[in-house]
């Protein structure tokens, strides 16, 4: 079976999007097969897949779950490289929504709503780069990570997923992270994805991220998000902050822009691009 | 400006290919394009480029030093994921045919001559598999290679490019292979590519390899010929041996089977597929 495939990425974050409109060219969207795309050598390779399909189309045994489609004609069917099903993804969303336009399914001069299994997000999209609207900061505490026998204060921030920031003095500190930073397990019962940042400048932090599950990655939505969030704490805005106050995140794989608003919005700007397209068996 | 690509790979050593018969897709074939498409996050991902050219259209500075094309009509215009030319790539060519023959460039049922910077290759295709002669090795002594403050002893064969083949207790001695293992610098002033051997049984080994400039990869053609020679030449056989001989060499992609004939050719026989086909503009 021959099929429609497309490669884009966000930040270096990268995906392979599978059109399947109306659900009758992957039904159920074999893991095997997730794994075989996302394959870096025996595949196209991609930090996950997003199928694209409608809400009303998606058959899964999580339907029920799904947002209604008539909140949100589209539903981002993504994917863990390890097949497993996922929530969220911040970079791969701002993908998404880009290929919409591009495709003529959704209309790029208005904000567009995109259900995930996190609900409806809402895209905007503004010449080259795409805003995510992420939804609200959840500031739990204080905590601490370790690499070896060094360790840091990290900020527990969720973002609908859990985060650990820590301030270190250079992204080197933190070694070649080949393995999962230690955390304290009663605060993450189901692991961490952990953030070491160093600040650049007024409003500018760069960040290095390991994710649970996939290990050091070029970039890290939700973690740019909870990076902004804590460095706006330690520089004493409020939560929310009184005005809408906008952070440059500079990730291994480029520039990220997050504004926390003073409603309580944590949105995530930044590029989105789709490189190649064509046709798979795999 | 929008082209055309496949991608392939050989037991997980990748490729994308740029099929650009006549020269005027992508005329000197920019490095940084063939940078920009190896880029495994944002761009295709591969270890190298294959281009394929008629070798009478190849126009390129080294055009001089090709092989006649009265003797083969395509040439694999091989480049290394840094941009730069490269002569030769056993688990490339295989792929190359395979495309020919997929494509109705060539026979499939014949011998297929293909022009590298290496002089013309011969390939043969039987079911699933495909066979390249890799012409005669040179063994030139022993030497040795270290990681960290363990070494070992290793045979220095040439297989048109330097190798260093290391017999181990267990293929984990060598450890994350993180850097380019210790060598002499005299025997090997352009570095060398380091294979770590162990036995799985009569004629049959398993290695992993450091690439010079790539790193471990998941196979090379070469060491997997460097090491079946060493290994026969380790089990008493001639120089070359009395008569055909093969081994079965495991690498972290795959498996390949290497014969050593008794004219002093070395055949490399292992699969050879395309994942998918599409466009760029990258």
């Amino acid at each position: 079976m021959s099929y429609e495939f497309l490669k884009g990425h966000g930040t270096e974050n990268d995906f392979v999007l599978l059109p399947d409109h109306d659900g009758s060219v992957h039904g159920d969207l074999d893991p095997a097969r997730v794994r075989a795309l996302c394959d870096r050598r025996a595949g196209l390779g991609g930090d996950g897949v997003l199928r694209v399909i409608r809400t009303a189309s998606y058959a899964g045994p999580d339907a029920h779950d799904l947002p209604d489609a008539a909140e949100a004609e589209w539903f981002m069917d993504y994917r863990n490289s390890d097949g497993s099903l996922s929530e969220m993804c911040g970079n791969g969303i701002r993908v998404f929504a880009r290929h919409l336009v591009d495709e003529g399914l959704a209309d790029g001069s208005a904000p567009i709503p995109v259900a995930t299994r996190d609900g409806v997000k809402v895209l905007t999209l503004e010449g080259d780069v795409v805003t995510a609207d992420m939804g609200s900061p959840f500031v739990i505490g204080e905590t601490k990570v370790a690499v070896g026998d060094r360790w840091w204060a990290a900020a527990n921030v969720d973002m609908g997923n859990p985060h650990a920031v820590a301030f270190v003095d250079d992204l080197a500190d933190a070694g070649p992270l080949l393995e999962a930073p230690a955390h304290d397990d009663a605060t993450y019962p189901h692991g961490v994805n952990v953030e070491f940042v160093v600040r650049r400048g007024a409003g500018h932090v760069a960040m290095r991220v390991h994710e649970r599950g996939s290990g050091e990655t070029r970039s890290c939505g939700t973690g740019a998000c909870a990076v902004m969030v804590a460095a706006a704490l330690a520089d004493g805005l409020g939560d929310p902050p009184a005005e809408d106050t906008a952070y440059r995140v500079d990730v291994p794989g480029g520039t990220l822009t997050v504004t926390w608003t003073a409603d309580d919005r944590v949105l995530l700007t930044g590029p989105a691009v789709v490189v190649a397209r064509g046709t798979t068996s795999l």
